[in-house]
């Protein structure tokens, strides 16, 4: 019998809400197989813990991550804690990435059901098929590079940084899960190598470690600019996964991530590793952190009206790629598509109001865990 | 009687052809008023510069470039010249820019003709109405900041840095811009100031500049992720001046430009200073650099199909911008309109290959000159 012990960090706005839905599932999952156990304990962070503790990652609450199996998270931050104070939330999130050694950002961009292709915001016929998996590197580049503002505030610079060792990582945790697709999915680079110099290291190093340690792998490259074109125009060019850096990985995988019609839909994970699969043997576990690619939402918070899907899909994620448990995961999933598919295709059609519907957050949790 | 000189730089691939039709359009107008006249000066530029000359920028054409009241471009590179050579035509580019002080990159996002928005990725309802001016900073940031490949190529980095005097320019372009809508347009900085020093720099210093020198103009800010997202689910909260950095700028520029449906009916200026306008009266003519916004399209190219409308367009732009010939370059806009618009408004409905239809590159410049 296993036990494995999940950090919950339930956040702020809609935080809370959206993560008692997948607690309610993890708990059920728990519950229902004799020898697995999976043990829950929320902390504060963010917002919340500002209020609470004075920061926003409390001691204690990086020490439990630390000693967790893996961690599932709400959405931090809200017009409470804006810009103009000093701590912010969004530095809780930076300080705990880094903390962990989080480096591989994995996020899924594709229709949950064909019944929400209407609900994309590009022709039918253009989003229908998308299936893209952005791999962006977490804790290196401009986020974390040497940063100033000089000379009385006359000039501010930051860096985009990048060794050999954070690219080969990040590459090969792009390939690992390229490799979880059958047949494999290609990879599909991308850097502004045609202008700077850390995207032709970037461009060098993912070209020689996937030719020497996968060379099974098909590699190409995009530049930045046009990859933001072809997500919009042509998306299922870029069907497989993505690889980039961090800065253009936080945008180009919010780019991706309209696509499937509702940010409430989407589920993200953030590895300090390669996750666990039958490709990944030497898997050790180290925690992932989890979570809906959603924000707080202060203006629906408290209304019970928002779609838990993305964190319930987040809670999948993490028993698939840090409990290894594919089996339950996948369970999980059909579950999920059961919920939200046409009547027409024997699903039960529930919609939140993200996408048009009038389901409560409790009734989708309810409907999932009863098809469970 | 006023005399203007123009250089023409018609580069590789498709470059040529399109420009041939822009220069039809320059000269009639040139020829049709007594009291102005337009002299067209062509020069290498690019990969046919490198060809002959072994550099893409020749002295030559820099010094040509320099003399010019305005240049007209039509679009450099190939596979002939690919990232493997040490000398290529993207080089010759950026110098241009930098020789030239070209700060301000100018590309309007929004549909020639109502007739247009069924060639959109994006579903009509949400594409309808899309009027976006994208103000990209052109020779600053990580285009131009110190750059290294370090330590036997171990690291590598880029540095995003900018001024108070920078920002401040670019701001004032926009401003400009900004004005010369009716109602003046909000401005939407876009920047990643929960991160980064040099957005926070950004973010304070066009805030103060347009309370200070612009306080008619409505502003808001956008942070980079978010607005990637926006402009796909969408885009009309964006209508009005998108103000951004070099690298945001050219990612989201390229997201823009698929909205309208084809790239080839996109044009673009980069500027040295605020355009002339009524609301710009010390306006004094440096010479932008005037282009569509597609590339070589080696693919197409000597097949006499490529759509010269972007390159047209982006002829208008010199006349209004670099000539303050406001009169002339709204004829040659509705003209093009007339070409593109369907019969039963009125129009044409001339078509080539990129939209679907048959009509070459010479029918399409034939036309905007029979209509003009
Ligand atoms: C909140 C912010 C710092 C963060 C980031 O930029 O990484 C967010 O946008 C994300 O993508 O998780
Ligand atoms: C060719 C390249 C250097 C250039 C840029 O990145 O600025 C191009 O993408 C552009 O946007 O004009």
């Amino acid at each position: 019998s296993k036990s494995y012990r999940i950090v919950v960090l339930p956040g702020d706005g809609i935080g809370p809400e959206v993560i008692a839905q997948a607690t309610r599932v993890l708990h059920l999952i728990s519950d229902s197989s004799e020898n697995l156990k999976l043990v829950l304990d929320p902390y504060d962070f963010g917002g919340c813990a500002i209020d609470k503790h004075g920061e926003p990652l409390p001691e204690s609450t990086l020490k439990a991550c630390q000693e967790a199996d893996a961690i599932l998270m709400g959405s931090v931050g809200g017009p409470k804690w804006g810009p103009e104070r000093k701590v912010r939330p969004e530095q809780g999130l930076l300080a705990l990435r880094k903390a962990l050694g989080l480096y591989a950002n994995v996020r899924p961009a594709s229709f949950a059901s064909e019944s929400l292709l209407s609900y994309s915001p590009l022709r039918p016929e253009i989003a229908q098929g998308v299936n893209m998996i952005v791999i962006r590197e977490l804790i290196g580049g401009l986020y974390f590079g040497p940063r100033e503002e000089q000379g009385d505030g006359n000039t501010a610079f930051d860096t985009m940084i990048y060794s050999v060792a954070e690219v080969e990582r990040i590459t090969r945790v792009a390939a690992q899960i390229a490799l979880t697709a059958n047949p494999p999915s290609p990879i599909h680079s991308v850097d502004k190598a045609n202008v700077l110099a850390s995207s032709r290291l970037w461009r060098r190093v993912v070209t020689e470690t996937l030719r020497k340690e996968y060379p099974q792998l098909v590699l190409d490259h995009q530049l930045v600019d046009s990859t933001a074109m072809l997500i919009v125009s042509n998306p299922r060019k870029l069907n497989g996964v993505i690889l980039t850096e961090n800065m253009f990985g936080d945008i180009l995988s919010d780019e991706t991530s309209v696509i499937p019609g509702s940010l409430g839909l989407l589920p993200s994970a953030s590895l300090a590793g390669a996750p666990a699969s039958p490709s990944n043997p030497s898997f050790k576990p180290s925690p992932g952190l989890y979570e809906p690619i959603h924000g707080s939402a202060p203006d629906i918070a408290g209304k019970g009206i928002a779609n838990p899907v993305g964190t319930i899909l987040s809670a999948a994620m993490l028993l698939r790629y840090s409990l290894g448990l594919e089996k339950q995961a996948q369970a999980v999933e059909a579950a999920v598509r059961k919920v939200l598919d046409d009547e027409s295709v024997g699903g039960y059609g529930l919609r939140t109001a993200d996408l048009g519907g009038n389901a409560t957050t409790v009734e989708l949790g309810d409907k999932v865990v009863e098809v469970l």
